[in-house]
């Protein structure tokens, strides 16, 4: 059996929510140095003078740690989280060392392969949260959800006789 | 002086090219297994049974990569380069280890602030693309850049007096 969520399941309106993850302060630095190096997000004395006043987080780390967020949640679909794309990504307000995130989603939109393939889009609209209670990245994502398998009435009856 | 490019700079259609970034096989299963723990993203033989019919690196390794690529292209911004948000980003064609990608930029849009401070708004395109030209990422960023600072003529004077 499939362990996880189908098409069928991802009802619009439907909402899943994340358990939580602490920005670790070294880590903030190290993915920075190696994706986005940039005086604010590498160094306390360079970020103080920044337009920020400290350090932050790069976006794409911040991002990181949602998807981390996400698939770790109640959001677990059949065949995985396959994102065929963002449609928009909004980082509102700074993702700061020691802040403890997580994430929130709601199902958008909902619509059934036009091919006739046993798969559906969903889009979903995911709020990053701090432990104020403050938005630090609002997303909306388009996944690929497979739907759920027609039982096979044949097999079964040919399975009981 | 700043070393950067200001936002009178960003004209719309001005292009930008990257460097290229080889994507280590390794890296592509440590990126995953700290923010997208899936199976076609951590392991080769799992991964031959999903639909990418091998390892691909997580999406947002992908962006991630891309960051790096664009905070060390041409398109130095003064001042940084700091995104207001994504309005886009599509992966139309997997990244596999190996793969040599390199990032094509292009200012789309350019508006200058509405309150009157001095900066702007630039929207720019960047494309990732992998060594056989076939693109990988689309992604479409609203970045704040600062407008060239206006000479202080009276300063000028005193300095030559």
């Amino acid at each position: 059996m499939h362990d996880g969520l189908w098409f069928e399941d991802l009802t619009i309106g439907r909402t899943f929510r994340s358990g939580v993850v602490v920005v670790d302060p070294d880590r903030v630095k190290s993915f920075a140095a190696e994706f986005d190096p940039q005086p604010f997000h590498l160094d306390e004395a360079a970020a103080l003078g920044s337009r920020f006043g400290g350090l932050v987080a790069s976006g794409w780390h911040t991002a990181a740690m949602t998807m981390k967020l996400l698939v770790t949640s109640e959001l677990r679909i059949a065949g995985g989280l396959i994102g065929l794309g963002v449609e928009e990504i909004q980082w509102p307000a700074p993702v700061r060392p020691g802040d403890v995130l997580h994430a929130e989603s709601q199902v958008l939109e909902s619509r059934p392969s036009r091919s006739g393939a046993p798969q559906g889009v969903v889009v979903i609209g995911t709020t990053t949260l701090n432990q104020d209670g403050t938005v630090v990245q609002k997303m909306t994502a388009k996944l690929l959800v497979p739907r759920r398998p027609v039982p096979d009435v044949d097999a079964a009856s040919r399975g009981s006789s």
